[in-house]
């Protein structure tokens, strides 16, 4: 405790870094950022930038980058993404930012890539389904997992689905991704010992539309494989990466 | 008009059977019959037992017999089913009485059935989709067709469901009866050109179950099929006869 | 197989020509298509324009045309149809695109314009229907089918309907779309042997709006119809060509 | 004041019927009875039997006689109409019980069977929907009105509906009952200039079932009509008498 | 016939008037109107504008003040407006435009406004009420009807509810408009013998919001009334004038 | 912690009361019972007897008469409450039992009774309410406080409810019990400045039924309430008990 | 009544507090104003902004001041405050403007402002929870209770909820918002013998999505505590404040 | 092959044995058998009673003992537990029955149990989920793995939870089921790095009740984990296994 207060006082470390030391979450202007969660939790808190302000996301971002060295940020729009940027040139001008669709991971200058010596299969049914992917690619690539990613390869024509049932076969964890009637997971769960994480997408219309129906769908599976929320791509890269590591011992 | 009155006054017809040829109906105590459903429709008035006394049921179901020789009901339970033999025996005592669980057919002695040069591909994807089926299967045979029934391919064991492609692909017309996440009939949907009727069946259980998730499912089926509402055998059946008969033109 | 590849190498076949023959599908930068569809299910794949970029779009719309001399785009917006034009005049500047409301049918100079010697009767209640309706037609226009469009005959003034029954009973195939209530199907279907397909539509207000009303209502029809979802006139059209080239044998 | 504590000193007045006069309501075992409703209202307090004991069933009934000679009594089982009867034939042994499906009307000795001079058109769409008609049936023949009764004229056979068109025109308020997709009371509130009161009836099965399709597609008719809640064939009696009573003035 | 035939002819009946005659309905560019629905149903075909375009309104409009020489319109939107008005000031200068919030009323010159000696009572429970209370308004209005408009009465103070209930006993026939939970029809409705037709409000955020609670509420009410689909402010305006007419014989 | 071993160990304390001493709960052979709750919480866990046997449900009260000398039973059932009399005849021959409705209350004969002096007000729309409000009184009345039970004063008779407002005014806090549409709590809180608890009840039918109308009803309530589940009376109780604790300071 | 008649004519009343006065409610151009809800209450009525015009917002506003020189606005959005702004600087220039994200407090310069000696809790889960805990915390500060935020302790890191635990036993009544899975309430409830007030959140997204997870979970909540409908803030301060007053007696 | 064919004909194989070792499946008299369900998806086919008949049941678990030694049955009733013992004790007499609940496992003489190395955590929060947990714990130990079971630390009581927090993070894969608002497995994966099955249990009334909120709240939840369909005990531990054996490889 000594300590860390000597090295606060001779700004070897900063206010937020002790907090998080002490506390395991550090109070910033836009909130508490739970900076213990790596270790604890073994995957990063991720900022779900949907619904906050532009200021409040750079905040959150800053206090992640101060603490962890690292900032995930999910359902990132456009603004918030360019109020990023040009906040981050100012505060901590040699991170480097990686944008996947409406996921982005901002890594300090100090940041050390783990390794995870395991295979996520990302698999998706059609085009739409392909940001919901992304969003678990960058969680699982983050983690430093090798990613088989198998796109466009839905039902309606049976045979993108039955071509590359080796490579899901050959993945330690799989995530599959669908929208409308969803019912590529429960395809391939039926053909391979794989586990397998469900991704329901909110593509489709009408009845059943918003991804509800694949939900359902899902959690009816004849098969065995189990859920996350629609297009909770994030959640289903973690889950696939606690898996992952159980595996890999890593 | 007058030839009809004659008939019933000299008693060769009798009052419903010329109230039928006028109207088109028959009132009976139990209601009104739709006598001539058969040659407006194609196909003749089902007798939803459900809901219904066992002696409204008996009522219909003579009334039926009297006007069309025959008398279809669907969702009969088994008291109902005694009652209708009971009754018969004393009112109809030649006619013949075919039940398949819970569809009951009864053939007077006059009934002619017709031929139908067609077939119909019946599937199920599991052993509850069953009694759906049936349903199905006795409108079908009903109008003289041949069928093609084909059970328990459900996909969770997709070899099950490819080794029988080419019995689906020499149908007419297909009827695919699903519970669950109902999968089956999109994906025989994608792998033949015959036009495909979609059953959602009550199964399953939690979110989605009593078939909301099939049906959910199959209207955003990403192959082309219509749907039939859950457990809707006899629609199912009936309007793949429809369908046959104007392939066949009988 | 060896053929194939030569006429690769001598430029007479594209690689994805090449890649669509071996597989049945084509991958190209916005995802796969299928290119078999046509001959293994009897209608295209059609391009769900919604929910994609207009990158996408123009992507998937060139490798159609590119394999299939032929591309069916559905739900398209302005902007997308604009970037469509745009790239097409570019990259294959003697296609024609035809649009009818929302739906876009991109032909490439060598297309065979297909034969079906059947009539599809298309019916709407109202106004706001017709949108849906013009889906459905322009999928059977495509197949070569004979188009009997009947508009504006909702069951509030029945005699509008009961006008026109004479042309329902002509069809081979009925698709009707009704929205609000979705009164218009049923009422029909008890008056003619002609296999109805409805398409319930997002018309209406309130409780039951969104099309919920309609498709609930078509579901429990006391008449013999199936049914497709919400505004799926696409659907419709192709349940019906598949329907009419069963009876029609093209 | 001082009179109606005399006359319940003198015993001409029980407390039960002076506290009504008083208060407008009594309180009994069961629960406060609103006396004063049929002149406040013009429509009696019916006693909902659903969810309550024999006991309290039977207490409610007997204040109801008590102070207004006459109790009406809906959603009435077996158990509790016996129970009724054994209890009156000791309490009010002449009073007479008029029972029709599931509702019940106890009328005291002194009961005085008010006049109204109007017809209330009742329409059924099936036989399944007769009871909920019956419930709306003995409210309106309780307050005095004629009853045209039409039963068993739902749309699959058009011809039966329009068959009594005439008969709908005439009533001075229509009340139509029906289940399924409910399509009965749009039809007939399009060819006439009579109110129309409709009742969804909680037939039908799957999607849309237990009246919910029904109710549904009447609160989006595309014709002119007020509804009631599936199966409140009561309200729909009773909102019909007040309309009745408005239109003849007595 | 004949007679028609040379009116046309001849100038003094144009072909839509003509149409309107012999079939009750004209087809314009925009759809089928239902000229004949004021004589047939005793309401005029509302034309609701939402959904469609604005070219498609105003062909509506043009079309029902050609042949009733007035037109009536829902859900109109500022640009629909405006362009009825340029519109109109070239067709129909002469014509009349009246509007209530978001509907609309056009009179032509031949307009003949009918009486009808009967009051509608037209009462809201707060601001974001009265919208949906002036579409009825509107409707009562056009048929004649003196509207006796009470606003702002919701029963969070109740005082302001029970100073009108005079006003409210007075009427012949009560709309009631309500969002939220809809108490306010209920509370009139069990203190007057007048009929009450609710219409729920679609205000509220959260749960039960978009008028769902006030529906569900209204469908369950203690009391006698019936109902209308939320914001149904015409429905209820035209089945209060159906009523009051067949109450005052006009 | 050597005194409760001690104790223990010469039979002053059972295992079960040292273990609840030690941890707060017990684990007995139905599962652990929260025996600290009541000093923790404020109230005493309540035994939840719906969906548990007969044996778990002696097993948890016996295990919580052992430990706190204090029983309280939800939703139980006669089997549930035979048994538990059966039991306790044998293990706890002294425990005084009461019931109300479904709820039970078992006493010890250490069992010391709180005083709390404050009163709850608890109020019913209609004879279907009491059961819960029962559930909510046994509650308050375990803690101690007064009850000003005022049964059967729903809006449909405004009367009757306006008669009691100096009661409701009186309480410290009012409990308010309703079904159906639920609009009693809201009437209610308008007119009175004490907190009210309400609690909508699974009476009524057809839509919005199970109490989901009245749920609705009272989140949207245009005047300040909160609110408990469907036929939550207990949750109601308790809730009343810790306001009135926290004004009343015992 | 004649002294405030002689104050109008003197002018030292406006007519709009005479009339409120007398009546309660003041009819302005906006529609009327309750008052007299701050005294029969205890709470005044707020002004719901949403789906209101500017001009009736500041009609309402003024009226408000005008008789109870103060307030109160929830859900203002920008357009309303700036209208706002600009009219009162006219019409009540010495007027103070306290905005809290989308509430909205102005202060009349004869405004007394209360003192209530209570602490009220107001704990979010999250980020975003933050606006609707804002809307709680006005209302609280209005009626002069001390506040006690604790923002960002959400159950995801289980410590930033212990360490506060002292905090929210200190408070005499807590208010807990949370979205997604809504479990803080559930977990603090647990902890503490003070009343907690839920409100649930419109965040997430999917499934549950809207709040209606959050107020599903804490309806079911099993610990003991009373929620208000999504996003309900200024329900949930004023509920707390009518307990604290009932606490303190202020 | 022919080595199969041998072995039918000289009675070592039965003719099930040699289909299921060709085909993967067996075509019993109730439907067909997915015998290599194990080997290719590593856990077995398990016979859903719910909605057979006992004669399927039986049927159904003599095929899978026939061919894999081994019966797992879910969702047995007590009538198809006795027609199974009395079918056994006939066809297999030297089988063990082994019942959990609902939940039953089958083993022929000749079975094999399989060793797998691994800890799966199964966690209840009260007493009615422990049907649930049981049916994921047999699962588990048919397939060798060590269960570590821990009953009852819902969160109302949070002591009790996270006195296990060790032992949830020692497992190797944790199942946590939970009904009502289902807060424990949230809580749980916030404290751990283990893979988190959770289960929605049916528990719970009201609104959100039959395990909707727990449903809605898991897939919401704020920490990483993924889900299975309500009550689906059965998917959990198959998963876990699944997970369990990727991680020990056996």
């Amino acid at each position: 405790m000594r300590e860390l207060l000597d090295a606060v006082a001779d700004g070897t470390l900063s206010p937020e870094q002790a907090e998080a030391e002490l506390n395991g979450y550090v109070t910033g202007e836009a909130g508490r950022f739970d900076a213990a969660r790596q270790s604890r939790r073994g995957i990063p808190e991720a900022i779900l930038a949907e619904g906050k302000s532009d200021a409040q996301v750079v905040a959150l971002a800053e206090t992640a980058l101060e603490t962890t060295d690292r900032a995930l940020l999910t359902r990132v729009n456009d603004d918030q993404i360019d109020a990023l940027r040009t906040a981050l040139a100012e505060s901590v001008p040699d991170a480097t930012i990686e944008r996947r669709g409406t996921t982005v991971r901002v890594l300090g200058p100090d940041f050390d890539q783990p390794e995870l010596e395991a295979t996520v299969g990302i698999v998706t049914a059609g085009t739409v389904d392909k940001p919901v992917a992304d969003e678990a690619e960058i969680v699982c690539a983050d983690a430093g997992a090798t990613i088989d990613r198998v796109d466009d390869v839905g039902v309606a024509a049976l045979s993108r689905t039955l071509d590359q049932v080796e490579r899901f076969r050959d993945a330690d964890v799989l995530i599959v991704a669908a929208g409308r009637e969803g019912a590529l997971p429960t395809v391939i769960a039926g053909l391979v010992d794989t586990p397998v994480i469900a991704v329901p997408v909110s593509s489709g219309y009408g009845h059943g539309g918003d991804g509800e129906a694949a939900l359902a769908g899902l959690l009816q599976s004849c098969t065995v494989l189990s859920v996350v929320n629609i297009d909770a791509g994030f959640v289903a890269g973690a889950q696939a990466i606690l898996i992952a590591r159980a595996i890999h011992g890593s």
